[in-house]
């Protein structure tokens, strides 16, 4: 029974783990958050406070941590105490947390791939090209490390294994479609941090299709999809960090992962693309000032977390899981709705965080109960979905099913 | 009779100045060019060598100078014994070489308004703001500074006071219309300098109506002009240069500034602005880097300089003056036409910065002649119009008119 957990961020994700943290602190117990910008990291803890999020007291506190410093992760895991690390900071450290991880011998726990700063869209399998590299040694030393583990990647990757163990024979095709269909209200900004979010589509596409790696231009194919609360609304194939652990996971289905986007996002992405802004290589001003264009980027966009206040609507993330049935087609939709607004309420956060930061909390528990508590490195998929989607039902993300019996709320 | 030349500024606009002052050395004497990169300065030389622009030998000389630096600059006017400075540099420089020259004794002449890195969009009329406060030192000094001798401002400045005195008995509106019918070929460039093409649109549209300065904002107010050769184009009104003189030298008119923008700048020019990409102030990144954001943009768009050698089409630039003749409403448009690669085959340069140095040179070739040699600072509306164009016509810019005699060359 591992407990204490330390968060790394202090981002719109990192509010809603600390929020979810604290609302479970009976299980998870002392609450650790730290950040290169410790007052970003006050902000949080002094929001928790103001909704009572702590079930019972116990301990909340904020630390100022340069978290790519392996020795003073270490550290802090030390003078801490905590078992669990939960790394939602910018996609940048995973490495660095893992090995204070590793070193320290606690749980470790991320939402989104490893990526260096001067590289972008590497060669399939991502996880491959760092994370995977570490895996036999966390086997041999029993570490738990649960990469991928917010939304998309992380509850998708659960769906696509609860198809694949309840509903279908054999898998064809997973195709995850992740539409968020709410308005921020500003002329443009992404829902979390800018420079990963473009980082995640100025590459090539990858997907995985009839056995081999599948390469398309970003908006090239776009297609249709109905769906649950949302509607009609169109997404495009795109990279995604769960289509490369999925890939060798799912008996060999396809697996692609779709995005909804509206006109004017192509549109704004598409401009700086092509004037090359989006590029994370650094440019020499007239002046001789080396900047990376991506990094202004991200400067003079809204800050992620300040849209919270004003989003509205909804988001609809989900599986269709294809394949076949007692020897009959047969196609699944696992989904969650959630809602702009009813997160902003809670904890402070838009949708975006919310699907994102829940995930990596239930994931804990589960780790502090036993039952994820896996002693190796391991995508989502590889364990038992079940649990996760029942604590999922619990604190916040509700998971649903839509197939051929009609549309209903799932829970085991 | 004042000679020798000392070109500031190794741009697309200083190559042509180069070309045209080489073809012209008989009258204009000794040649010498100064910029910060002085690579880009030997560059200029090497071409103008390599075309045998020289009308006759003599000295053609390259020199490193940082033109911010007034005694540096004054310096080498006093070492190279030049008596004629044509300012072709950043916008940024003219005052500094403008105090160069009055304290050397030399005359100056620019092609554009000067502007301080931080501000943009002044108070009008811009001249007011720094070149006109040197005005009655000039006077006193017997300094002649010609301000904005390019094309616009420069020769539709003439072009407005020829109309005044020969075509019109009262003058009641100058319309200034700039089309660029020409295609570069790449995804997006600007014609010169990003950094001072995209100031001039960044702030309000000034226009001088009724008798006052009206404030509109950008692309808000669009005409079709139906124009020679170029056909029927759309242009906007906008903020620029020669409005804030005309609007004192033109008894009153009402004088307005379009140009022309085809949809995909004006998207371009949209996303940019809205996302706060032109903005002249700086702005940190998450790493505390501190940036303008204009100034990366600069140095991702294409070098206008590059664009020469693939530029097809033609410009049409010229004044729709209207008024009073014989007590009847009548209309003129002085203009002229240039052709890109006619331009890139005769100097190396692109059509827009053909028709920005060739005017300059002309103005210093009238001053070398003594025919505008004016002892003070002035505009070029303020000068006779008539050997001004003639000397255009001479050196590669024909002026014509079209009224409702027909369409034709002029010359005096």
């Amino acid at each position: 029974m591992k407990k204490n957990v330390l968060i790394i961020g202090a981002g719109g994700v990192a509010q809603v783990v600390a929020h979810k943290c604290a609302q479970n602190n009976d299980i998870l117990g002392d609450i650790h958050i730290a950040s290169r910008t410790k007052a970003k990291v006050d902000q949080i803890i002094e929001s928790v406070h103001e909704k009572k999020a702590l079930k019972q007291p116990g301990v909340l506190e904020g630390h100022a941590l340069n978290a790519l410093d392996i020795e003073a992760t270490k550290d802090l895991i030390r003078k801490t105490g905590v078992q669990i690390v939960i790394n939602v900071g910018t996609a940048f450290l995973n490495m660095s947390v893992l090995r204070a991880c590793m070193d320290t011998g606690v749980a470790y726990i991320d939402t989104a791939i490893h990526e260096e700063p001067g590289k972008i869209c590497e060669t399939p399998p991502w996880y491959g090209n760092y994370e995977w590299k570490r895996a036999a040694e966390c086997e041999e030393k029993g570490i738990t490390a649960i990469l991928g583990a917010g939304f998309d990647p992380g509850v998708v990757n659960a769906y696509a294994r609860l198809a694949k163990d309840e509903y279908l024979d054999k898998v064809t095709d997973v195709d995850i479609v992740d539409i968020n269909a709410g308005s921020h209200g500003k002329y443009f900004a992404t829902n979390f941090d800018p420079e990963i979010n473009f980082r995640e589509f100025t590459g090539v596409v990858y997907s995985w299709q009839k056995g081999e790696w599948q390469v398309n231009r970003m908006f090239e194919i776009g297609k249709d999809y109905d769906l649950p609360v949302v509607g009609t609304r169109r997404a495009y194939l795109c990279g995604h960090d769960e289509v490369h652990s999925l890939a060798k996971n799912m008996d060999g289905a396809d697996v692609r992962f779709w995005m909804g986007f509206g006109d004017h996002y192509i549109n704004v992405f598409t401009v700086l693309k092509n004037l090359g802004l989006l590029s994370e290589q650094p440019v020499k001003t007239a002046e001789g000032l080396e900047v990376v264009p991506l990094k202004v980027v991200k400067a003079v966009l809204p800050d992620p977390a300040s849209l919270a206040p004003g989003y509205e609507g909804k988001t609809c993330i989900g599986d269709f899981v294809k394949g076949i049935k007692d020897g009959k087609e047969r196609e699944v939709f696992i989904y969650n709705v959630a809602d702009h607004k009813e997160a902003y309420l809670e904890v402070g956060s838009q949708g975006i965080s919310y699907t994102a930061g829940v995930p990596p909390v239930a994931a804990a528990i589960l780790i502090a109960q036993g039952d994820w508590d896996a002693k190796k490195m391991v995508n989502v998929e590889e364990l038992p979905p079940k649990p996760f989607i029942n604590v999922l039902n619990r604190i916040g993300l509700q998971t649903c099913i839509r197939d051929e019996n009609g549309d209903r709320e799932l829970s085991f």
